[in-house]
């Protein structure tokens, strides 16, 4: 069905991508990005020498993706620690960096507490505390997407016993989101390197193209067998029984187990149900809120209509050009949600860190946060 | 929901569309089409003087839509008449610009017929026959998008009663596409003038973004209220309660009701069956394909992964560039099907010019084509 096959030879794993990593360079400690909107023409580090060059990444969107974020928002406050700069000023503008992001805040909130209980100790002291709180948080993060994608695999071995799988996917959810390999995408890759991925399917995931742009990229990256598919071609691959299961992160999870993720979930949720296909969601208890009681509680940000109109490629933005290309008539109104809620009855499992819940309830999902360490501290 | 509304007062009709006309110059007769490749950023004419620049113009795409394609071969023949071409050859090679394309054979076939009845009394008046032919088709066309108008609108009445409608519609399917005001965009179109639409849902319509380049168009263009959107923030709609009902167009219809239409159609239609809205498409009866038994037995054309990894704008078609702007590895292979198989299950009503059929059923279909005098001819 694919117009060729993208699979490397079994073994030839590529190196880790250099997402983010903390550098100890002889005129001081610096934050190292991979610039994610050159992605995937080019591979740039974006050097990050204060929280102000930070700020700026995580509003350009240069660095993202939940739980990279709150390691970001970490490593941030011991950027400020270590150079000497007002560490609550710093976490006050990291905070603020990108509103709705709940692990930026948790990271930030996190280091900063540390750094905070460690101040009587002296300025150096404090400031090798903070950075060692933001290592923690990265290890942690990594050790969250290994158990996710341990849990995430057994669980497609229960449902789909002794077979290879294709696997549709939806936006990125992979290593450019986080300290380890992802949620949903370090499930695939799993399999992959399990030698059972059969095929990955990816939506392009219109409008920002997360699918095309990283997602893609990872895969090829990965060796995996994958094809690229505009969002609304999904319906043919479960028509034609091509699609094994769904695996998609979460943007938010509210009590009652809804969630909120990239728009374009909801519609597969609901293919998935027609074709009795299981939809899984991959993701750390982190994101699970417990102050949003219901899906329809979540409030559903709108974006600008540009982002439909207007065409913006990679290289546009790697150009620092303004605007993309104009693909509808001047003034046209569009309707652009940036996500969608999926409630509890069209998700077969919730795969976190400390386990699967299936099915989804409110009850199964307290019961798993309860076990985690991180939600506590935030 | 959406940024700004686009809404003309009352009365203000645009005048209608040149889509395509027969004009008589001094230098010889000439069809005078309007370029749909630079749509929406500009108007321009492209005036065919003979039939290979005509089936360049229908292989680029600068005249395209089923209808419209039987109504431009048509004239085609009768441009080769009134020429003094060798007809039989002007029809070959018509036929074959774009083999798949149903209505264009049964255009040029008519006309070319009309013209071979006639060949006896001489090559003037066997021209002047062809011309007239290609009229007639042009017209009966005209009037079948204002019988689906009116047995469409009557159909929304009688299932949605006493209300304004939100109308979600898919790719394109208005005048651009016929000798008329369209199929499901004519229904829509009768709606507003009925002063009964709320709103209409635009789907983009990926990969070649046919609803933001031209449905938007034409809805701006009759001061529609209309807004656009990615084709999965749909979803969103739907669950939302925001559409009252699915119009769409077929490309070809199968003997038992089977619709194959652009891709994007079909999970529309299981959307529409989750949330109990009804899901209608609007087809001419030479539409329908009584040699085709059913869905499954429909080709789906695989289109090139450069339509998925590869953005193309107005303006880079427009400038005649090769390519369009990458968004995904180099080599990322694709699955691209250009339409999808809806099924008559999930097929609320088939609306024709010769009559609604309600629910879906081979037996209707065949009932109804048997009353059309178009397709006997083909």
């Amino acid at each position: 069905m694919a117009d060729q096959d993208a699979q490397s030879p079994v073994g030839s794993e590529p190196p880790a991508l250099p997402v983010l990593r903390w550098d100890e360079l002889p005129e001081g400690p610096v934050l190292v990005l991979l610039d994610q909107t050159r992605l995937p023409v080019e591979e740039v580090e974006l050097v990050c020498t204060d929280v102000p060059a930070l700020v700026r990444a995580i509003r350009t969107l240069a660095v993202r993706g939940a739980p990279l974020l709150g390691i970001a928002g970490g490593y941030g406050v011991a950027l400020a620690a270590a150079r000497g700069y007002d560490v609550a000023e710093a976490a006050g503008l990291l905070e603020r960096a990108r509103p709705t992001a709940v692990n930026l805040g948790y990271g930030v909130r996190r280091v900063a507490a540390a750094y905070g209980a460690a101040a009587e100790k002296g300025a150096v002291e404090a400031a090798a505390v903070a950075l060692a709180e933001a290592r923690a948080l990265h290890r942690e993060d990594a050790q969250a997407s290994r158990r996710m994608a341990e849990y995430g695999t057994a669980l497609l071995e229960e449902l789909l016993p002794g077979r290879g799988y294709q696997l549709l996917t939806h936006c990125n959810t992979g290593a450019l989101v986080s300290g380890g390999e992802g949620t949903a995408f370090a499930v695939a890759l799993r399999v992959h390197r399990q030698g059972r991925l059969r095929r990955l399917w990816v939506d392009e995931t219109r409008p920002l193209l997360q699918g095309a742009r990283l997602t893609a990229y990872e895969a090829a990256r990965s060796g995996m067998a994958y094809s690229l598919l505009t969002d609304s071609a999904a319906g043919s691959l479960f028509a034609a029984g091509e699609v094994d299961a769904v695996l998609i992160g979460a943007d938010r999870i509210a009590a009652d187990g809804s969630v909120a993720n990239k728009v374009g979930s909801y519609p597969l949720a609901v293919l998935a149900k027609y074709h009795h296909v299981p939809f899984i969601v991959v993701a750390p208890t982190t994101t699970v809120d417990m102050d949003t009681a219901e899906g329809t509680s979540i409030i559903v940000e709108q974006r600008s209509g540009q982002e439909v109109t207007e065409l913006t490629s990679p290289q546009v933005v790697s150009a620092g050009g303004g605007g993309g290309m104009v693909v509808a008539p001047l003034g046209s109104p569009a309707y652009n949600p940036a996500f969608d809620i999926t409630p509890p009855e069209l998700i077969t499992a919730i795969v976190t860190e400390e386990g699967v819940i299936s099915p989804v309830t409110g009850v199964g999902l307290a019961e798993l946060c309860a076990r985690s360490s991180q939600v506590t501290i935030s």
